[in-house]
């Protein structure tokens, strides 16, 4: 753990079947005109809604609605968002469904008492509010991106075909409360419970593939990877397994909730890569994740070995004796490709719809970050892309 | 993740060299009149108490003192510490020492607005607070209790000769923040320092040998472990390596600040040896944990042998082929011991000063709790308590 650093969680979590029955005590918490926000209407599906919206009512709320909140939440979608909540003089935003609409949230609450353009403040110059932050809560319908107990946010402008994440320092961003059942997780289709599970594990990597020193982050880091390849085996061949399904929502929201990132450097360059993919195939985040993560992985793993070494002994298992470092560290990655092709991930950016053609326009998109073992050139971002095919 | 659970851990941390500095900005959040609370005055002669001072006065507060804290804070001790907070009309209380003085600051947190005796309420019936607590920031100066993150406090009363731990449910109790600069724990001598490694080790293993699901906080403990034995050989070689004795602060905090018993059972039966050894020899907490652990572990290792194994093949890299569950189990068991004398800890109880003659009276001082892998009887507690000799 070196430099200097501060932790800061503030979120309430309530975990497990019964997990709803803490909103009652939250609700009591917070003013009376609530803004409940939601996405396509699963949750009404599911009587989820009729659920939520009974507690709210028997707390005397008075309740406004945002929703059609989509997976990739827009600015014009935040823009409405602010409007509904300005004109309901919101107390308190309840969140119901996944990460976008917990993202989503969080940028309305960050916005309707703010004077200036949201884009312009956060999206653009990644400013921190100067401005009252209204509280959120989350009731979350599926694990993976972690928004349930972080200051992040990501949202996409559709004219300048940008999408933007801002992760706030300030904890107040993050949600009062996140309450999350594993049950509510179990309707989702596989392609989804997949995705969403490269995703927890993927946030994980980019934190883990970056710093040489022996750091407590990273062994927790190897931690939450071993228990999502237990658990997640697990629910690839029963979604309905309640206790896979439960260690997959926990390890999602504690590998994006600051902790594995403490006093180390991190990377990110596979959700750059991932979002390129992602701006013009409009596939699955887990998926472009899934589909680039071995070609960077591979390009790269010359510049860190002794991690990659490490990644292969500590998370896969991998006997080491009697072999080079470099070995080893294929081994490893060969394993989690395994791993992958086992839970039926997307294997290659071809299967998402992208083109040999497209390289040179997905290599412009890419933004490049310093976090990483090697910091990559234009020529190497097509070489990966390339290897992606 | 079985069960239905809570999890909320507001403390903010500062962690590194630069800590300090975060107490500046606590410091505005809180009302003037301040009550600075220290042990037995190793702060004067490191200096700093003069810096912790400087920052209390050029902040404009009211300073009165509690010093004298003692490694085992007395219920006395705390009845002086609450007249002293209430004549002070306190606002907030700092504690700068190791877990006993964040223990007994607590502890004078939640009595200063209370009517009631707080030892019958708090560590005798045990009940939460239902008055005004007191907020409690913590500069920590060694790492072991983990006290600076949770809403623990133990009092010993000499008239009933009890020592009595009382984790609070509020999270108020918890500090609001906890300044963790690993250099002020490098005063600390040799003795000390492997003790308070051990407590944090064992800390670990209370909450991971229980239960038999898989489950996500276990794999947290096997990595915090492994953490802990590669950064406290570091530290036992070189007591002045900061990246180890960094890792082994923030392993201390994590180790006990509720994170990793989430969803599941634990055991805590070697606190309850190690603290009736404690009661009759005045031994170092940790050192008492370290005598009475192996004699413990290999009674109740036939009745979790799956755990034991485990622990020994993830935790001390035992090569399992080919080899009974149990073999493995004792191997693990054996490494650890390797490891335990590598360090210099107390390996009986006879060297804490302990006689065959205490050992119906120890015997009779040990709660016995039901998380384990087995509910020792009286017989048990004596035949491992003689093992221990």
């Amino acid at each position: 753990m070196l430099g200097n650093f501060t932790y800061c969680n503030p979120t309430k979590l309530y975990f497990g079947e019964e997990a709803l029955g803490g909103l009652d005590a939250e609700l009591a918490k917070v003013g009376a005109n609530v803004v409940l926000i939601y996405g396509g209407g699963s949750i009404k599906k599911s009587g989820l809604y009729d659920e939520v919206l009974g507690k709210l009512q028997r707390a005397g709320k008075n309740v406004a609605e945002i929703s059609g909140v989509m997976p990739n939440p827009t600015l014009d979608k935040l823009y409405e968002g602010i409007e509904i909540a300005r004109a309901h003089k919101a107390d308190f935003l309840l969140a119901v469904g996944g990460g976008s609409v917990c993202d989503y949230a969080k940028a309305v609450a960050v916005s309707v008492h703010c004077d200036e353009d949201p884009w312009e403040k956060y999206f653009a110059r990644f400013e921190e509010p100067d401005c009252e932050i209204l509280p959120v809560g989350c009731v979350l319908t599926l694990a993976g991106t972690g928004s349930e107990m972080n200051a992040g946010s990501v949202i996409t402008n559709t004219r300048t075909h940008q999408k933007v994440g801002h992760v706030f320092l300030d904890e107040m961003v993050m949600p009062r409360f996140a309450i999350l059942n594993p049950r509510y997780t179990m309707t989702l289709p596989h392609y989804q419970m997949v995705a969403g599970i490269y995703d927890i594990f993927n946030h994980i990597c980019e934190q883990y593939f970056s710093g040489t020193d022996d750091n407590t982050s990273d062994y927790i880091a190897e931690a939450l990877m071993r228990s999502l390849i237990v658990s997640s085996r697990a629910a690839n061949k029963n979604p309905q397994d309640y206790e896979a399904r439960s260690n997959i929502m926990w390890t999602a929201t504690w590998a994006l909730n600051t902790l594995i990132a403490k006093g180390k450097s991190t990377d990110w360059m596979v959700h750059m890569l991932g979002q390129a993919v992602g701006a013009y195939t409009n596939a699955t985040h887990g998926m472009t994740l899934a589909a680039v993560s071995l070609p960077y992985y591979r390009h790269i793993m010359p510049y860190g070995v002794a991690k990659f070494r490490r990644f292969a002994v500590n998370v896969w298992n991998v006997d080491a004796e009697g072999k080079t470092d470099e070995a080893v560290a294929l081994e490893g990655l060969k394993a989690m490709e395994g791993w992958m092709r086992e839970l039926g991930l997307a294997m290659n950016i071809t299967e998402l719809g992208a083109t040999a053609e497209m390289i040179e326009k997905l290599a412009d998109a890419t933004f490049i970050l310093k976090g990483g073992y090697k910091v990559l050139d234009r020529d190497e971002i097509v070489s990966i892309f390339k290897a992606a095919l």
